[in-house]
């Protein structure tokens, strides 16, 4: 089972950890200064490096061999960047659970990333160092003894490492108080962005908490860091989520009859989704909803993004065909046992 | 089976056909003019004869030995009129399918009324024409050869027949062309009213047809001439119907969320209800939807009222409590095998 229809750790409020670091390889200037001969060879390290992707039951996919949706789906799932897509050579290496996930010739040569669903950042960690001590073995690092590892983009150097966690805050959104926080945490050092949309504002109360600093930082300070701010927010959540219970029946309404219609429309939009999933979410966590359980909703989740829905279908949809599709999925799903 | 659970003919367009007579007794004030001493003569005229009862399965209820909801349900249902409530001592006639309820002390001494689902006024009229004349066995009508049978209200004088019957209308009230209808059928003589609310305007689309003359025409003419305008009705509304295809997915999305939201509210108010109930009516018989069929949705229809909603839970139930029981009676009924 793919890491992302799971749930983990503190799941009623955590979505998914995300831990990476960006390497670069000696001996080759930053991908935006190779031409594809150049980056063809830092592929070619590693798809003969048998040995090593074995270790991690990883395999190398080119993008040039992907076709659009299957490329787009990646970037829906967070396991790749769009900047990976503009490469002239790029590849992953990624293993059949999809928690490990290399970017090759992304900005930096490496973008060794480790996911897991639920808050589980420092296992997760263990797991990025372990692999990068590994890599380090077969291949040598850019690294200054003054700044640490170096990055294309300045504000990666250091330790190149970024830690995020996606969190699901319907409760303090609706209440208002995420604002305040969100003031808080960038005193702290830590950015919350809305995951979806412009700005903090995200229609399915989703917020991605990372790292701004990677240099004149342990990796265990920015760990610890993220842990307290995320651990608050956990708290505060749920002290959020008690407080809508002054009014359950009104919420376990709202909340069924959002599970009533995407569970029955024909067609749907995946702004709809976003919302109805947020909501049917926190019910499921707070014991209001029974129809439905989180897998099936993490599911229902990915395969009506736009891209993961044309890879379920094996074919390409015209936006109106989407939200037709988009409702067979989530009955299929649904009718699933 | 009650009969208004039932669906009859042309039940796509056609819910429910009634006809009635209005009698009175020779030797008997109209009931305004009675106390209530010859009030329960007549009552008694009844409950004494066993044999004429028994003939049609009818059993007599006084309504005083009922209690409020209990009155108020057969209100609801159509069976009896408000204004029996009002009589200082009456009583119904009222077999187990409840299609023969003949009110006594109502207006007049008797109301004598035959039921059915669905489009069915000749043979009804057959039934209600057969108890007619086994009443008149045992009782003398009030009957001028001039005027016909007299009546408490002129406007009932003659046949003292009504022939209503009630009509599933969406399409033609979404397309408005139902005002251009009524107004050519009051030119007939006959009464369009909407069955919900002021006016010709019905939040669950239902339309009550009946004839407003009762005298100089027979019962035969009055009854062709209903049978004229709701077989054009059905033909009218079942073209536009076809119309509402053009846009055959909207439509079956707009019908599936209403199912959607009727299934899975927790709170849910009498008026959504005959806004969902007419949609899903209309879904059910042009297969938009599969979901419930049309028994289960009647029943729905009739337990979710306000008094048939309190008898079913057996209790007086405050408007807020309402809508939580109106959610709950229809789960039971969506849950029945």
């Amino acid at each position: 089972m793919n890491w992302y229809f799971n749930e983990g750790k503190d799941g009623d409020i955590v979505i998914s950890s995300r831990v990476r670091f960006a390497r670069n390889i000696q001996g080759f200037n930053y991908t935006n200064n190779l031409n594809k001969t150049k980056l063809e060879e830092i592929l070619n390290i590693f798809e003969n490096n048998k040995q090593l992707l074995k270790k991690y039951g990883l395999k190398l996919l080119r993008l040039e061999n992907m076709d659009d949706i299957t490329k787009a789906s990646l970037v829906e799932k967070h396991l790749i960047s769009i900047e990976l897509l503009k490469s002239k050579a790029s590849a992953i290496l990624i293993n059949d659970e999809e928690n490990i996930c290399i970017m090759l010739n992304e900005e930096d040569h490496l973008r060794i990333q480790v996911f897991s669903a639920g808050f589980e950042i420092y296992n997760i960690y263990e797991i990025l160092n372990n692999i990068d001590d590994e890599f380090g073995k077969c291949i040598t690092y850019q690294y200054n003894k003054n700044y640490g590892y170096l990055t294309s983009c300045p504000s990666n150097v250091g330790t190149g490492f970024r830690c995020s966690v996606m969190l699901h805050l319907p409760a303090l959104q609706l209440s208002r108080k995420l604002n305040k926080i969100i003031d808080i945490a960038n005193n702290l050092n830590i950015n919350i962005r809305g995951a979806y949309g412009e700005g903090t504002n995200s229609s399915g109360h989703m917020y991605q908490i990372s790292n701004k600093i990677t240099i004149g930082v342990t990796e265990k300070e920015i760990l610890d860091n993220i842990n307290n701010i995320v651990s608050q927010l956990i708290t505060l959540e749920r002290e959020e989520r008690n407080n809508l219970l002054k009014n359950k029946l009104q919420l376990e309404d709202n909340i069924n009859r959002k599970y009533g219609i995407l569970s029955n429309a024909k067609i749907i939009s995946s702004q709809e989704i976003n919302e109805y999933i947020s909501y049917i979410r926190m019910g499921i966590y707070m014991k209001l909803i029974d129809k439905i359980d989180i897998k099936k909703l993490n599911k229902i989740g990915i395969y009506t993004k736009v891209a993961c829905l044309q890879k379920y279908f094996g074919k390409v949809l015209s936006p109106n065909e989407r939200d037709v599709y988009r409702a067979r999925v989530i009955k299929d799903i649904l009718e699933e046992k």
